[in-house]
């Protein structure tokens, strides 16, 4: 029987990848009056600087803006005006301040899990963006602890589990992302309930997580969460 | 008797405002070659962008990059090169690559509280780069708990007590900040030890502590900190 219900916050509760793919397309365009973006090299020496960025900026709007600036800088050769950096940040901006729009019927769904189990929200990203978004959502009063976390891998579920002391075969986790939601709980032993959004950001398309694995369930929308929930453990 | 010490990690475990003013002077070195930093209207004008951003980005390198950047347009009214505005995103990466160097004696100070009281560190900014330090600097096994928040205020400071179930006035915190380790401490009824830094970032120079106030405890250096706990409670 499971006792703690996670749920993720990107594009599981609200919309958000969108907002990034529309600030990386509108990058793009910008950058387009200064080089060829569709060029091969240039796609990979744009990766290179996002992928090296990462590592040290970590996920999130302002990371990936200054990530974004660095890139047009250095693929410009230092061509690109003040002007467009500045629509640069701008774009960042627009992520920061995007409306908190829920996925329809997602409220309804946490309450119909809530109802039976402990729900706690996992989220992962920028402390700052990620309680504004909770505040906004107005779900956070829905769940008994809220976890923001730098990355969500084997070591930052098993501190969660540890410090709502429940044992991973007693937990399942909903969210989006195999990679991030689901594959680390399956490590632990845990239950995923994987309800996939429209669009995936292409650093959560790598995971290993086995077509059909026996503690993975798969939703099409928030309606059916609760039986999958019911159906783990 | 006190049940439970908090620290603070930034200018209380390991050194990290001077790493801050030093690229804030670097970024108004950059910027002098554009326009007269001195000037009073140009200083107005560089505090309402850090004010206006700060509740918008938060607190960090990141956030004060992005902010610096959009600084330096506006105040060339677009003029500044990419090549200066890679140069403050350098200073961002500086900041957020600092090492991590210890105070002299706090490791000592930790483990003699930790000797006779449950001990959390308790720090604020951006989630990735906090972690990152608290690994960076070897005491994370001393701690019970690490708590990083993006604002150190009342509701925080009750929200980890409430998780570590303790009450307020078995609560002492140690920290460089009177606005963001003793204030808030003090208003829960709480006990604060106040260790100053060399300096001070200035919006951490706003609180409202009395001086005098009974529940603060001054220590000029870490070796002081354990006998300082010990009275209070």
């Amino acid at each position: 029987m499971i006792e703690l219900v996670g749920f993720d916050g990107d594009d599981t509760l609200w919309h958000s990848e969108g907002y990034y793919q529309h600030a990386g397309a509108e990058f793009e365009r910008i950058l387009g009056a200064w080089i060829d973006v569709a060029d091969a090299d240039a796609r990979t020496r744009l990766h290179a600087v996002e992928r090296r960025n990462l590592s040290l900026f970590g996920y999130g709007a302002k990371g990936m803006t200054l990530s974004m600036i660095e890139a047009a800088i250095e693929l410009t050769d230092g061509a690109i005006t003040a002007g467009d950096i500045h629509r640069i940040v701008e774009l960042g901006r627009t992520i920061l301040e995007h409306p908190v729009e829920l996925l329809p019927g997602i409220r309804a769904a946490v309450e119909e899990v809530a109802a039976l189990h402990r729900v706690v929200l996992i989220t992962k990203g920028d402390l700052f963006h990620q309680e504004h978004k909770v505040a906004q959502s107005g779900l956070a009063d829905l769940f008994q602890r809220i976890e923001i976390v730098s990355e969500k891998n084997v070591r930052s579920y098993a501190r969660v589990l540890a410090e709502c002391a429940v044992e991973a075969p007693r937990f399942a986790m909903v969210g989006n992302s195999l990679r991030s939601d689901i594959e680390p709980v399956i490590a632990l032993g845990g239950w995923g309930v994987h309800m996939p959004y429209h669009v995936t950001w292409e650093h959560e398309l790598q995971h290993g997580v086995e077509s059909g694995h026996p503690r993975v369930l798969a939703v099409a929308s928030p309606d059916a969460i609760a039986a999958a929930v019911a159906r783990c453990g």
